[in-house]
This record gives C-alpha cells, sequence and structure tokens, in this order.
C-alpha cells in the first residue's frame, strides 16, 4: 500500500477547506467546489467550440467545464497529467487506462491552475465554457455494466416482502452478489424515457398480457467507474483492487417490479431493469473522496471474510460516507412550481461490501473488467423508511402509499414524475461535495403494437 | 415482408449447388464452399500484409479469407456493395449498421468474383489470405451478450435435475428467459483459457471455500449477431426482427457449476458464466442459411403467442434446421493421436423460439440493441441422452460418467480437456455449408492468492 494509492487527506492540497477559486461560480457551490474537480464528456457544439468539433473530456468547476483537450493544446501541463490530458480530449476511458497516476496528477495540476491567485488564469479562462451550453455526454464508454446487491438493508428489506422467514438468502454475507446489467441503456442525466411495455402477469389470472408496466420505481445506486483492467484472464488482488476504481457516480436503476416478477426466474432480472439506466454525469475520483473513507465494521456474528476479499487497509478505510437522496417531482408539483419532495435520505455507509472488493470479487474467477467498465452498488436503503432506497420497499409492494405536499399520492411511479437523486459527501473541517444530480422524467408507454 | 429481407433459396443464385470457386479449397470444402462465404476479421500480420496494417473485415472461401479491405480499394465492386466494404474494411460492426441490403449485395458480388470463370480472377486472387498465415479475431466488437435459455429440452433436463416435480417453470412458454451476460470476456475460437477459481460451497459444509471449480461444464449454442439495431428505446416489431439480424456463430457458454450454485440465487448466473465464453469466428449469413430455414410448430397445448411475438411468416419459415455437434478430445487423446469423441449431435430445431422472436421480445420494453451486440440462444439439448448440450444433463450432474474411447472417463471437464463445436447444414438438392470450429482448451487454474 501506498500513499499515492491511499491519499491522505491531512496531506493533499487539493482539498484543503481553504482553497478558493477564480471560477466565482466554484465557490460555495454545494457540488462542485474547486476540491472536487470531476471529470466528465461533453460537446460544445458547433457555435460555442473555439478548438474543434466533437465530444472531449472536460473537468467540472462550478457552473463551469474546462476542456480537456484545449487544456492539452495549450502546454501549460506537464508530465503525466499532460499525458492524461491528452488521452482525455478524446475520451475519458483512454484516461481511465492510464490508471490513478495521471488521473491523480492532471487533478492536482487543474487545482494549481484554478486557485485563486493562479499565474495561468487568462490562459484557462478561455478553455471554461457554461454547462448550460453544452451538451453533456456519458463520461465514458461503457464496455461492460454489472450491477451488484451490496445494500444489505434493501436485500433484507426485499426479501422479507416475499420470503418473510428467511429473508437474507444463505449467501449473501458470503460473496457479492450481483448480475450482469446492460450497458447500451444506460443514459446521462437529463434524459426522459418511456414507461416500458412488458409481459406481466396480474395476480389472480391464468395467462400474462403484453401492456405497460404499472410498477415503475426507482432504485438509489452508487457507480463505481473502471480505470486500469485486469490482465486478461487474471485477478485483480484485493490488495491492489482500489487502484483500478477511476471514480464514483450516482445511478438510478429503474425498474419495473411487474415485469421482473413475471420474468427473473430462473435467471434474473432481464428487461425489467434494462430499458433505461440513468447515471448521474460527472466521474467523481477516489482523489476527491479520500476525506470521506470510511472503516468497514462487520457485525457480530457475520463470517469471517475469505481471504480473497480481505485486505486491512480496505477494512480500515475502504468504506465511503456520502449522504444519498431520492427527490420527486409530480407534473402538478412542477405546474404549482412545487419544490422537489424528498422520498429517501440514505447513505453510502449501509453498503455491505467495499467498492474494492466489488472489483476482486468480479475478477477473481478470471471476468476481465475494462476501462470504462460501470459497476452498480445496488439499491443501498438505510434501516429506516424514510432511508429505503425504492418505493418497493417505501410501500412494500404498493401496498402502503406515499402522501407528496401536493396532496398526491404514490405507490410506483405515474407519467410525468422526474425523479433526481443526489448525492453529498461532509464533514467537519472538510469542503463539502457533491455529485451534480441524477434526473430523468417518466415519459408515457409508446404505443406499440402489441399493447393488450 | 419483403422477397429482400425473405430470401428465397429457389431464386437465390449464390445457393447453386452446382456453383464451384477458381479457389480449389472451397470446392468440396465441409463448412466454406463458394455458397456459404461468411464474414469475418483478420489481422494479416506485419509480415503477410500488402495493404496497409491492422485488423480488417474478410470473406472466408475455402481455406483462404478474402481481404475486404483490398477488395474495395480496388475499385471492383459497384453500388451498395461497395459501400458495404468500405465499412467492412474497418469493422463488421459498421457493415452491419448498414442493414440487410449492402450485407446481401457484398456477397452476391463476392460469389460472382469467386466464381469459375470470374474474370476477375486474378485481380482477386492477390487479395486472398491463407487463413493460416492470419490472425483471425472476434467478427466484430461485442456492445452487449445476451444469453436466453430457448434450448426447451435443456431447460426441462436442468429443471428435473432441481425440480423433478415441475421441471419447466410457468413462466418457460410464455417469455423467452433470457439474462445479460459478459461481453468483455468473449474470445474468438482458439484461445485457452484457466480453470475458473471462485467461491464453492460443498454439500454438508458449513461455509464456502474460495477454490478452483471442480465441475466446469460446456454449452452447446447458436449465437446470433446484430445487424442494424433499434431506434433508441423503440421496439422492433416482430415483422420486422429478422431483418436485424446479420448472421449466425457457435457459442460455448463454459459454465461452473458448483460456482453457479452458489452464486446465482436471487439475481441469476454471474462469474459461473463469465471467466471465458467462445465463439466461432465466421458470421454465416441469413442469407446462406436461407435453404434451411424451417418452419416452427407449437406443440399442442401450448399456449398460443401474445400478439407481438406472432408473426406468420415467422413462424412458417422463421426456424433453423442446422446439426450441432460437441466434439471432446482429452490431452491423452491427443498424446495417442485419436480422432475427437463426439460427446452430442443436437439441432437448431430444438429451439422453443425464433431468432426473430429473441429479438422483438429484447427490444419490446425498450432496451436498446446495437450493430454487433450477440445473442446466445441458450443451450441446445436434443431429446436424447447422445443430444444433450452439456455434461450437466450427459451426466446428470456428475451421477453418471461419460467413457471415453482412450479408456479415461470424465463427468465434468478435466485441465487438457479441448472442446469442439460444429454446426452442419445439410438438405437434398443444395450444398451443405458449415461454421467452422468453435475451439478452446482448458488449462490449470492460476495460482492465485486467495486459493484455499
Amino acid at each position: 500500500v501506498t500513499s499515492a494509492q491511499r491519499p491522505d487527506s491531512a496531506v493533499d492540497p487539493t482539498h484543503d477547506v481553504n482553497l478558493a477559486s477564480w471560477v466565482d461560480s466554484a465557490n460555495g457551490h454545494p457540488d462542485f467546489p474547486i476540491q472536487n474537480l470531476p471529470f466528465g464528456m461533453f460537446d460544445p457544439g458547433v457555435v460555442a467550440d473555439r478548438t474543434g468539433e466533437g465530444t472531449r473530456g472536460g473537468i467540472r468547476i462550478g457552473d463551469l467545464i474546462l476542456d480537456l483537450r484545449a487544456l492539452h493544446d495549450s502546454g501549460v501541463l506537464t508530465g503525466p497529467a499532460q499525458v492524461g490530458s491528452k488521452a482525455a480530449s478524446v475520451s475519458l476511458n483512454g484516461l481511465f487506462a492510464l490508471g490513478a497516476g495521471p488521473r491523480k496528477d492532471l487533478r492536482e495540476q487543474v487545482s494549481r491552475l484554478l486557485v485563486d491567485g493562479s499565474e495561468h488564469c487568462d490562459t484557462v479562462a478561455a478553455m471554461l465554457f457554461p454547462v448550460r451550453d453544452v451538451t453533456v455526454r456519458l463520461p465514458a464508454m461503457i464496455g461492460d455494466f454489472t450491477d451488484f446487491y451490496a445494500g444489505i438493508n434493501h436485500a433484507t428489506n426485499v426479501g422479507q416482502l416475499f420470503r418473510p422467514d428467511h429473508p437474507l438468502l444463505p449467501n449473501y454475507k458470503w460473496v457479492p452478489i450481483g448480475y450482469h446489467g446492460r450497458a447500451s441503456s444506460i443514459h446521462v442525466s437529463g434524459e426522459s424515457f418511456a414507461r416500458p411495455m412488458g409481459q406481466i402477469k396480474m395476480p389472480g389470472t391464468d395467462a400474462p398480457v403484453f401492456q405497460a408496466s404499472r410498477k415503475l420505481d426507482l432504485e438509489l445506486e452508487l457507480g463505481i467507474w473502471i480505470g486500469g483492467g485486469n490482465a486478461p484472464g487474471h485477478p485483480i488482488l484485493i490488495a491492489d483492487a482500489a487502484s483500478h476504481i477511476a471514480g464514483y457516480c450516482l445511478l438510478n436503476d429503474w425498474s419495473a417490479r411487474d415485469i421482473q416478477s413475471w420474468e427473473y426466474q430462473p435467471l434474473g432480472p432481464f428487461l425489467s431493469k434494462s430499458f433505461h439506466s440513468t447515471i448521474s454525469a460527472w466521474v467523481v475520483t477516489p482523489e476527491a473522496l479520500a476525506p470521506y473513507r470510511a472503516a468497514m465494521t462487520r457485525p457480530a456474528g457475520d463470517p469471517e471474510l475469505l481471504s480473497y476479499l480481505h485486505d486491512p487497509v480496505d477494512q480500515a478505510v475502504g468504506g465511503l460516507d456520502i449522504e444519498l437522496e431520492v427527490l420527486l417531482t409530480t407534473a402538478s408539483m412542477r405546474a404549482g412550481s412545487m419544490t422537489p419532495q424528498r422520498l429517501s435520505l440514505s447513505s453510502t455507509r449501509h453498503m455491505y461490501w467495499t467498492a474494492a472488493q466489488l472489483v476482486a470479487h468480479h475478477t477473481s474467477g478470471g471476468c476481465d473488467l475494462r476501462p470504462g467498465d460501470l459497476l452498480g452498488s445496488g439499491t443501498i436503503s438505510g434501516p429506516t423508511p424514510d432511508s429505503c432506497g425504492s418505493l418497493l420497499e417505501i410501500t412494500h409492494d404498493g401496498r402502503d402509499t406515499v402522501l407528496l405536499r401536493s396532496g398526491e399520492t404514490r405507490t410506483f411511479l405515474e407519467d410525468g414524475d422526474e425523479v433526481v437523486l443526489r448525492a453529498r459527501a461532509h464533514r467537519p473541517g472538510v469542503a463539502p461535495i457533491g455529485f451534480g444530480e441524477c434526473l430523468a422524467r417518466v415519459l408515457p408507454h409508446h404505443v406499440a403494437h402489441g399493447s393488450a
């Protein structure tokens, strides 16, 4: 374990709570102060583009995006940061593939360029685009997407609904449960989607019908971006696994519960979770989150970790302490200019496995991870009803209703509903940072041929 | 339904049983006579490359590969074929994205170039590489991989092992069961792999151990290559679905049964099926397979198809009649120069769903298919023990053994075992064609840190 892989917030100047930027909107920004500096991909568009066409990497600062292609071409950077910016000028996959060093160096040099009093202020100012003027893209080309099940309260709550006698399956505390998801249907925050159609078998009927889902749900998840991949067919050892993580985002794993319950036996969720998934646009780095690492405490009586999942450093600092929030606005709330209503306040502390454990497990049998692959944590629910990360749990599969401030009620999502996920990392003496929003709106289903 | 989408073997000159090629090795070739002409990707390598470096598309003919980049640059092609060859000169994903028209035209023009008496014989001869001299690659960059469960005998056999009272689940005959697989771990025929490590819980023990799989199995599957994708979020209707299929290959979905049985509840197979998957290198087109289409006959008493899965043309000709074979050689059989031993002879006739139904179902809720995506049929077993597509079925989960000609026995695969899948389409009056081999050898497990 080297200090480069396990940054200590006490000695990393990019975390200094007193840092301020000459980018005004950064100072006091709830998500993107100079202490964050997450990566993303954007297209300035034809008119605004001063540096050539097309999508390129950027770094978010306040309400602006720093163009990494222009920054590379300017020659202001040196060493690994210059190598990293060249890779990022085409796609973040290239930057991710370089591993932790160039990413860390690039973030550090950009921090020095954006800090109050930087000598390169004028040069860099010309490379900044207002985020509202550009098209923000998916942060990387996602090769494969894996969704885990690391939220133990979620697994318990869902188990309780369908197997009250033994809610948590025998394998849960031994093996990080996960399944392969669909990469093609992952979309960046802000894209609306149509309510899915699918085969649904209603209780008490003999046959399924093909119709629009009536149990459309959200799932509050943490996304984990893979940096450097493994040597093909070879495991990433648990002690090295953290260095293969490029950053984090929010993930809403929209789920059609009625399609799911009919299709999922025996091979697991399929179309009920792959019609549309939403992720937040900014890759928040392990470096920015270093002050928010947390110890993992395995409850008394839980089995000991198998050795391929056990690393003392990972147990000491491999957890994350980040607040997660689910917000809902309905069409009538928007018409009445009402603010979003909180459905849940949870935390990454409720993950049973660390991100490094998910990486080590994933590659333990030889499965290949590639730069830009995405892992989902699974739904992260807290222990109380107001901290649950899905409506399935909040309404007990529709048996209860949520009363909204508008006077409306919800069991599952209605057309026009807009869900926003947010994350906020904060603790005394450290600059709070966030992830930006993970937002999408539910549109009515397509009118297709096969509608029953 | 147009004749372009539903080619009729009676009027397609590329199927003429009397066609012969000036490429000698094509005539009488069991897999690749001039009536086949499948697509693939290859790298001629530095020395052999006469046309520039790197991987490009090709068409297999006998023991040779026709370089589509060189063919494009030669200007011999015209119209859609020229457009298609340009796309294929970079990757087959580009050709697939163009849909059926350019692919069909390209194959037809190449057929006329390779036939005995072609005026372009000398020009084209210079663009042919012996397959033994080049590196054959995966036929496309696979965005997402979905594995279905369309082999009803397999589903029944596996169900019988674990649920003798109700082997086939209630959803099976209504909904094409499938799950998302792992694209990164799909490898082209010829690449060996290490026996996977994983968590395994032995019967009668209290805790799992991390060790090498002792129940390594093969799965005999048909692979289906996606051509043109859907409009994002929109379904592909069943009547259009066949036109979105670029071709077919063989797929060995290697499976670690002991890892699978511990990990798969409740989200389905994960690492037990994603350590390595093998596909054959050549994309056999719907055009080449047109003479081998078959009617689907739904057994009496089975539920009627829901309308989004029903198309009269698909029911009439959407099935396939292709013989499938599993061959095994052990290390000692190779040492004794023994020929491979057949483990199974099955047929695509045992699929319960057509490829078009899989495509229509996959997109029915809005999930996005992209050019170069791969679908697996699921294991295709016949109704008898000698037609089963997995050792799980053949040996009843290891309760029985297979006696080999070498005097060895097998329950599951041992290190050094090599499995070859083959396909052969034949019927009277039509030139038989095949798929080439889908081959890989099992190597000993990596000696990793966490081995128990």
